[in-house]
């Protein structure tokens, strides 16, 4: 696989089952990418040693999944300048909401990108960090276009 | 003022007033900006027509700012595939959580990045957009590090 | 069966569980339908082609159901002066919360007739669609009639 | 004024700051309508006795704007086949929420067509009832069709 | 059985299986009961007609349970003066914060007393009708008080 | 004015200015009100020593008004068979959901009759507090009666 | 076993199995606990007369579990001056929502310490008692720090 | 004043108009903080910094307040054995709801004791945190019997 340009960052390892949608779709689109398990509580020591020379091994864009009490993206744009795009994850009675509130309101002067909560997030983050690189990867730009003209064909005329 | 490469577009005249901070930001960082009232619901021709060539005019990133059921991000997500970034704005009874969730829940396929709620989100949506730039843009990139760097700097020590 | 007289459009193929009941609820009327999958995000053109000509076609209330950020009913209210109603689907995380603020909370110039969160609403927007044609359709008004008469003599007297 | 074909009822005499917003729209379309205050709690036969011969009157859609535990739109539904609109007023501490849900969440076989949470509902609901009386009154489709194009001209091509 | 003093109404057959629980407590306490199904909405000349003569039957407290737009609770206490009791039932999407809001939150001038979403408050609504009767019934109020002791002395000292 | 037989209770000073309507609405019903500020939390035992002689004292029915986290109704029902009636107030930043919820949820085997958040609530609970007393005082009976009327003949048939 | 430090009270005996969390929790890091079922609603003497001794049985710290109207820690701190630790559990149709803004929401002047919803609480609030121990006694100190270290190291680098 | 042993930590300036409380709560206990403003996100090395000699200058308790999307209680968690206490601060359009729940629902291993959002919250961590010293320092402990009897004789018997 090509070297990898987005880090997936999660929270525990349980998120993973959500947060490899990210994985597969990045993969579908050349896009090679590092799947990390990185607690922002348990292991907020490997969060930071990790972003410390993140830039310099090629990563552009920094996927985070985490529930709950959701701190991985906000923590993890303190640390960086690149683009942080935060997924919610439904790993609480509370069904997502406390992870989305969590990693999307954050204070003006940080931002994180958050997307839907679970599977449909991950799967969207994914094709967001494709269309940033895509700003100035061509092959990037044509994979995400054919990417979308295939999915809209996909979509059948009337209910089965 | 630069050619603008963000285009910022607002539901309704009402939403200048939070979506004025996305222009600030971006004037900033030194990035021209263009805004414009489109609504998804008023005005969907001007929508199409607007993004039709919104790529050959040279804006790179969209900002959408809208309220209630806030449809304006989601449906310039599926006309371009340029990164759409989502402000949702607190103007009907419920707070901005409508506006909230009817920007980020996107179902998979298209991607909208989403901000906090209000001022916050069209701060941050403007610093998200310069991060995007960053990635190949040096001069932004150091703007942006700069403006980093001061924000930290302005925090006070104590409470006063 | 009868020419289509009211379109029901549905996000995804998903959708399909929940609106074949409003399908179903027309059939009982004698009022033909036409079912398409029709997704504003992943095709927004289909969309748009539909309804240049939805009432060229006989088509005269339009139904549509759709999910987590669901724009379906709003982006078709936006193209059309024909009746307009929403379903809102139980299809994400918040169990069709966001779906119902994404339909309902519309803003002042567009209406979208919204009833409730999944089944119940898809059987009701079809009753209501076929009040809708009972104003002049004496034909309709005489089933729905039988269909409410029927209806209240079916609710037993005592639990069983 | 021409003759009534539309009647707005509301729960309290508070609930008309929002609903003469229903009033003033269908007098721009050229509609009559009947305003009255009839609580479904205090004045249960009043509802009754008004909606036994409504139709009669003239009466062709009914809307019912009501907060808290608004139960005004569901009993005139149960009383009557007539298309009932319901708008849900922002008037207790939680914000509307409690009349929307009161309002949307209509069991199936009793629909009720649910507008925005205050003056975006009201004015939406006069909006819709022309959608249904256009479908047989051409005069009543000419005049949505030039409120719609205006709405449309009406917003400015950029904030001021 | 002995004569009823409590009519037991709710929404619709489905609700029987969280109402029956207040039967079995009005039975434990040897206070009869009717049970009824009747809709506010699909059977509004039912309702009406039960509560025209239900004092008359020796009827002294009624209790409603219905689930979504729960407007039974509500319409029950708009036709009579007795004490009337609501169960807020968890028959939608929404968890039963729609039938809690639409039951508990009455304009003032009509009360409705209010308990827990499901069994727990199906089994409330029957001790606290028998409060109400025991306030003339020694009898009963002897019971209560018996069932209360027993309670207590149920609940054991440590986790098993 | 006559003994009082229905205690107000409520957790803190600034609750009365909900609370009085309480108290208002059973003086216009001629029934005698006993009102305290008593907190679950800071004064605990002052609740059991009140509750203690409550009963002796002819006190028949017992209103608690308290907000945010509202244990005072629960707290009372636990130490009295009386009936006791909850009023949720909006203190908190919540908007009185954190006392809904607090007040309403009872487990089953401990009742308490829940009226809506606020201001119609207290009037409400004195209302139904009359309703309990009716059930054996003929004289009460007839001032509900007459209140009941009263209210229905003050609603306008027009908006003003 | 050594002496029980911390006691475990739980509404009922459904709720052991989220708090056998925290037993298990301190038996780990060496502390003994004293897990009793007491409710504040059906055994409120039961409590006050277990709080009544509580410290001089060796008791330094509370943690209380309950769910729905959760009262059991706040009426627990209303009675002793022991920090008091709160953990709200889904237990009904609101899922653990209701007992969090219970538990939480506390007026000023009586505190709760609260923790999350479920088991993530259960275990979280054993920890923090700990906590509160290792500030006067170095071997908790020891074991607490022992068990962080070992927690960070479990964590796996990559997702399996 | 004494030496600091608690100290008070806010996101931002704004913060303090809550956070005072919590000085002053801990000023009347005759026990000394130290107040910062340190942003989780935009002074992430701040915290870091401050907190790696925390204990060593004589801190015990920590007591952290912040908004909206409020990291900062479980960031200073991840980094501390003490005990850390959040307070979420209404700072948003979600009313603090936002906060309560990136503060409240941490994951298993990470605890922060929670308490309510505002004012009241503040209050009460700086008297959690007096509860916690009076473990092992009696003084405290006095000061805090004396405050709690105080606060008791404080609550009128009758409203005012």
């Amino acid at each position: 696989m090509s070297d990898p340009r987005v880090a997936i960052l999660m929270g525990s390892q349980n998120d993973w089952a959500v947060m490899r949608l990210a994985e597969e779709a990045l993969e579908q689109l050349g896009i090679g990418s590092d799947a990390r398990v990185i607690s922002a509580h348990r292991t907020p020591e490997r969060l930071t040693s990790y972003l410390a020379d993140v830039e310099a091994r090629g990563i552009e864009v920094i996927i985070c999944g985490a529930g709950a009490a959701a701190h991985l993206a906000g923590v993890t744009a303190a640390h960086t300048e690149l683009p942080v795009l935060g997924v919610p994850i439904d790993s609480s009675a509370l069904q997502g909401l406390d992870a989305l509130l969590a990693t999307v309101q954050m204070p003006g002067g940080i931002p994180v990108a958050t997307f839907a909560i679970g599977k449909a997030g991950a799967k969207n983050a994914a094709l967001f960090a494709a269309a940033i690189l895509a700003r100035k990867d061509p092959e990037v730009a044509k994979k995400l276009h054919e990417f979308r003209e295939a999915q809209s064909a996909a979509v059948p005329e009337r209910p089965l």
